[in-house]
C-alpha cells in the first residue's frame, strides 16, 4: 500500500475502534517510516468514538537500535505511541536464523526493551518470535527478564501457525502462571493461519486470559495471513458468556465497510465464503435454508448482515443518479467514510459525472471503484487521454494510446497484439518504454448487469533482466507495483489500471536515485 | 455443477483418496439425481489406491420417503452405496421450521432409517440437524433410536457454525459417552464455518473420538462453507500425535489439483491467503522471513509444497509448446488428471494449436483453462463463429457477432454499448433473443505475463419480470447458471463465458418444459 492508502485505512481502523494500531515497520524503508509517522501525527491525535479516546499508534522493530529508533521517530509524535519490538526464542530460529545462544538472545532483548524505554517510550511491547515452538521455560525466564526491563505486553506469536487450539490455551495459560511479574503487564496473540486455525488459537487464548488479541483485518498476512478481526470479533460478540464474559469495543457496524476499504487497497480479494465478510457469508442457498430463513431467521442466522454494517450505505444511505449534484456526492463520501480535499474533489467529480451519464443508479460500489482509480494513485506522471481498440476472432487485435507525458507533451502509441489489452498495453510500453513483466491481472465487475463499471486490478514488476535494466537507470530492485482501474469499457479499465502501476514503478524508480539509506536498491 | 463436472469432481476426490463421496441430494432435482447415479455407477465400482478399495457413495435425503427412494435410486448401483438422511433436532428448528414435537421428531427419524435399511441399503448416515443447538438429553434419546433402527453413521452437525472448539470437543464427548448402542456406530462431525471456526471444531471433534469427518474441498459450501479438506488433512498429518496418534489415507499430493479443479467447475475462487491452497499460502514476503528460509527452511515452512502437489506438475511434468503433438497433448491431461473421449480431445486439440501458435510455452493453468472452456461446458446449442469489437475512450463502442444457430444457420448481430462486453452480449442478445440478468463478471490472466490466456467467468439469471417471461416459454425458476470461456482476447473470452451459460440456460428451459416432477419449476 502506498502511504495515502494506509493513512485512508488507519482513520477507518480508528472510526472502527480499535485500541492499537500497529501501522508498519519503520525500519523497513523511508516509505514505511513516512506511512506511521503520518498515522501517528493525524489517527495517533484525533479523538475517536463515545468515550473520545486515542489510538496507540504501534511501530514494529527487531531487536537493535537502528530499528528501535526508526520506529520511534515515527511513532513519536502520537499521544499515545508504543514499540513493539520482537526476537526469535525457538531453539530452530535462534540456531539457524539468529546463530545465537540462548543467553545472548535473553540479554539482546532485555537490553533493547530497555533502550526503547529510554528513548522515553512509555510504552513497550515484546515478542519472542516462534514462541509456539519455543521451550516454556526458556519463555518464562525470558519474558520475565523484559518484564523487568520495561516491557508492558507480551505478546505470544505462533509464528508459523503451527498449534492447534487448546495447545496454544495452555501455552497462554502457563505463560500466565509461571512467567515472574507477569500481573504487571498484559498478554497479547498473534497467531498465523497456516492451517486454517488462526482464529480459533486467537480464542483459545483469550480464553486463556490474553488481553490483547493482533488480529488483521480479511485475515491478511505472511503465506495464509493471521487470525481475522471481524471472525474474533463476532465471535466474542456472539459467545464472550462462554469466553469468562469477555466483550471488544469494536463498533462491528464498520465491519463491512473496513473489510472492503482493505480488499481495494491490499488487492487481495476475499473468497466469497470468507466467514462474516464473504460475499455468500449471507447468502442461504438451499432450498432447505431459504425455507427455514423464511419461517424463523433464527434457524439459520447467528449473526445478523446489519450487525456488521452489511446493509446500512445501500439500504439507508444517498442513492445517487445522473442528476445528483457536488453536495448529495459529497455527502455520499462521508457517508462512505472518504475525507478527500477540494482539488481531488473535483477530478473525482468529472469522472462521476462521466459514469451518471451512463448508469441509471450509481451504487457505493461504484463509488468506491472510482475513488480508488481517481484518488489513490500515486503522483500522476503519465496520463490518460485517450485509448482506442479493435479486436476479435479475426486476430491482429490493433489499439492505439494517447497519453500526456511529464513535461506536458501529448505522445500517441500504437501496436498490434494477441489481444486488446496487450495490444493497449504494447502501445503504452511504445511510450513510456519502462521494461516490465505483468505478474498478475484480474477484472471483476464491481455491481450486477452488463452496464457495470469493471475493476481491473495488475501488478507489474520491473524487467530487470540485463538487456532491460539499464532503462530502470541501471538499478535493480525486489518489488512490484499495483494499479487499479475502473471504467465502463473493460479494454479502458486495464489501461487505467496499467498506467496506475507505471505511475507508482516510475516515481520509487525516481525515489531510489535520491536515496542512499537502503543499501538493496543501489545501483549494481 | 453440470453432471459432466461433478462427475470429473468425483473422479478426482476418488483418487485423492477419500473414503466417502456425498455427491448429492438426489430428490433437489431430476438433474443432481442423474449425477450421483452417474458417480455411482463409474467411481462407485472402480477400484482405486494400493489397497484396491472402492470409494463409498453417498445421497443426501430429508426424513421422507420420496426423498429416500430418490437416494436409493441413485447410490444403489455403488458397490459400497450409503444413505444419508437428516431432521433438525434443536428447540428453534423443530418449533419453527419443523413445526413438530420432540416426540414426532423421534418417531419419524426413526421409521426413515428403517425404511432406507429395507430398501437394502446397508449403510445409513443420520444427522440431528442443528446439534451444537440441540438440547444433550434429547440428542443421546434420538441418537440411541436411530441406531436401534438401523444408522451405522451418527453426524453431528453444528449446523449454524455457532461452535467454539472445546464446545464441540465436550459436545462429540458427550454424546460418546452417553448414547445407548454408540459402540455400534461412527461420529461424524459436519462443521459450518460462519465464525471461521470450522476446520478447528473438525479436529476438536476428532481429538473427543469421531472418526469420520465431514469436509469439502477448499471450504466451499453454504454460507460461509464447511470445513476445509485440506486444513484439516494438514493439521492431522503435521500434528497427529497430538491428536492422539491419528492419522489419514489420504494422499495429499492430489490436493493442489483437486483444489484448482473445484475452483474451476464451482467458480469460487479461492483468496491468496487461504490456508494450504491459496496462491500466497506458501510465498515469504517480508525481507525478515525470505532471510530465515534462505537459511534454513524449517523457521518459517511446516509444510513443504511438494506434499500438497504443488510443483509437482510444472516442474517435473511434460512441458508442453507449438511442437507438441497429440501424443505428448493427449499424455499431458492424462498427467493431470483428465479422461475425455476422442472427439473431445480433437476440439480441445484445435484450441490448443490456435493457442500455442502465439505462446512460447503452453502451462498446466492454460491447458485447463481451454478444457474446461471446451470440454466441460453443457450441450452446445449456440456455437461461436466470429467476433469483432471496437472500444475505446472515443465511446460507441460496438461489436458484430456470428453465431450457428441450432438448426446450422449462420446469424450475425451487432450492437453498440457501454463497452465491448456491453456491445458484444447485446449482439448475442439481438440473436438468441432469451432475456438474461448478468449477476456476476469478472475475469483473471491464468498465468504471467500480457501474453496470457484470460478467463472469464459469468452467471446469469433468466430475466422474470414480466413483460421478458414469455421469452423463457412463460416460466419461472429460481436458479443462475454459470459459463466460463478462456481466450487470450479478453472480448473473445467474455462471449465465450457468456455463450456458454446461455447453452446452459437453454437446455435447462428446455428440460423444464419436459418435466412435471419439480413444482417449482411449472408455468406461472
Amino acid at each position: 500500500m502506498t502511504s495515502a492508502e494506509k493513512l485512508v485505512v488507519a482513520r477507518q481502523l480508528a472510526r472502527l475502534g480499535v485500541d492499537i494500531i500497529e501501522a508498519g515497520f519503520p525500519a523497513s524503508s523511508p516509505d514505511d517510516l513516512d506511512a506511521v509517522r503520518s498515522i501517528a501525527i493525524e489517527v495517533g491525535n484525533t479523538p475517536v468514538g463515545d468515550d473520545g479516546h486515542v489510538p496507540v499508534i504501534c511501530g514494529l522493530s527487531r531487536c537493535n537500535k537502528r530499528d528501535i529508533d526508526a520506529a520511534w521517530e515515527a511513532v513519536r509524535h502520537a499521544r499515545r505511541p508504543r514499540i513493539h519490538t520482537f526476537i526469535a526464542t525457538s531453539e530452530i530460529h535462534m540456531q539457524h536464523k539468529l546463530r545465537k545462544t540462548p543467553e545472548q538472545v535473553v540479554a539482546i532483548a532485555k537490553e533493547m526493551v530497555a533502550y526503547a524505554r529510554s528513548l522515553g517510550c512509555p510504552d513497550v511491547e515484546f515478542s519472542p518470535e516462534d514462541a509456539g515452538r519455543s521451550n516454556r521455560e526458556f519463555l518464562y525466564h525470558i519474558l520475565g527478564e523484559v518484564i523487568k526491563a520495561g516491557a508492558t505486553t507480551l505478546n505470544i506469536p505462533d509464528t508459523v501457525g503451527y498449534n492447534l487450539p487448546y495447545e496454544f490455551e495452555s501455552l497462554i495459560a502457563d505463560i500466565k502462571a509461571n512467567t515472574p511479574g507477569i500481573e504487571n503487564a498484559i498478554i497479547s496473540t498473534h497467531c498465523q493461519n497456516d492451517l486454517g486455525l488462526a482464529s480459533a488459537n486467537t480464542l483459545a487464548g483469550a480464553r486463556a486470559g490474553a488481553r490483547q488479541l493482533e488480529v488483521t483485518i480479511n485475515g491478511i498476512g505472511e503465506r495464509a495471513g493471521n487470525a481475522s478481526l471481524e471472525e474474533v470479533v463476532m465471535a466474542i460478540k456472539c459467545r464472550g458468556e462462554l469466553l469468562g464474559g469477555l466483550y471488544t469495543g469494536i463498533n462491528s457496524q464498520h465491519i463491512t465497510m473496513t473489510s472492503k476499504m482493505v480488499q481495494e487497497h491490499s488487492g487481495l480479494i476475499v473468497q466469497p465464503h470468507k466467514a462474516i465478510v464473504g460475499a455468500n457469508a449471507f447468502a442461504h442457498e438451499s432450498g432447505i435454508h431459504q425455507d427455514g430463513m423464511l419461517k424463523y431467521k433464527g434457524t439459520y442466522e447467528i449473526i445478523s448482515p446489519d450487525d456488521i454494517g452489511l446493509t446500512r450505505a445501500n439500504e439507508f444511505g444517498i442513492v445517487l443518479g445522473k442528476l445528483s449534484g457536488r453536495h448529495a456526492v459529497r455527502s455520499k463520501l462521508v457517508e462512505l467514510g472518504y475525507e478527500i480535499n477540494d482539488q481531488e474533489f473535483e477530478d473525482f467529480f468529472k469522472r462521476y459525472k462521466e459514469v451518471a451519464e451512463k448508469k441509471k443508479r450509481v451504487t457505493d460500489e461504484d463509488i468506491e471503484a472510482l475513488l480508488s482509480d481517481e484518488i489513490f494513485q500515486a503522483k500522476v506522471i503519465w496520463s490518460l487521454v485517450d485509448v482506442q481498440a479493435t479486436c476479435g476472432t479475426l486476430g491482429l487485435s490493433t489499439a492505439t494510446v494517447k497519453l500526456i507525458a511529464p513535461d506536458g507533451e501529448e505522445k500517441v502509441g500504437c501496436s498490434v497484439g494477441t489481444g486488446p489489452v496487450d495490444a493497449a498495453y504494447k502501445a503504452v510500453d511504445q511510450i513510456i518504454q519502462i521494461p516490465t513483466i505483468l505478474r498478475e491481472y484480474s477484472m471483476t465487475s464491481v455491481t450486477e448487469g452488463i452496464d457495470a463499471i469493471a475493476t481491473t486490478r495488475v501488478v507489474v514488476a520491473g524487467d530487470v533482466s540485463n538487456n532491460a535494466k539499464h532503462a530502470l537507470n541501471g538499478q535493480s530492485f525486489n518489488r512490484s507495483f499495483s494499479g487499479s482501474g475502473a471504467d465502463m469499457d473493460i479494454v479502458v479499465s486495464s489501461v487505467r489500471a496499467y498506467l496506475g502501476a507505471l505511475n507508482k514503478m516510475c516515481s520509487f524508480v525516481g525515489a531510489v536515485k535520491a536515496s542512499s539509506e537502503v543499501p538493496q536498491n543501489q545501483s549494481v
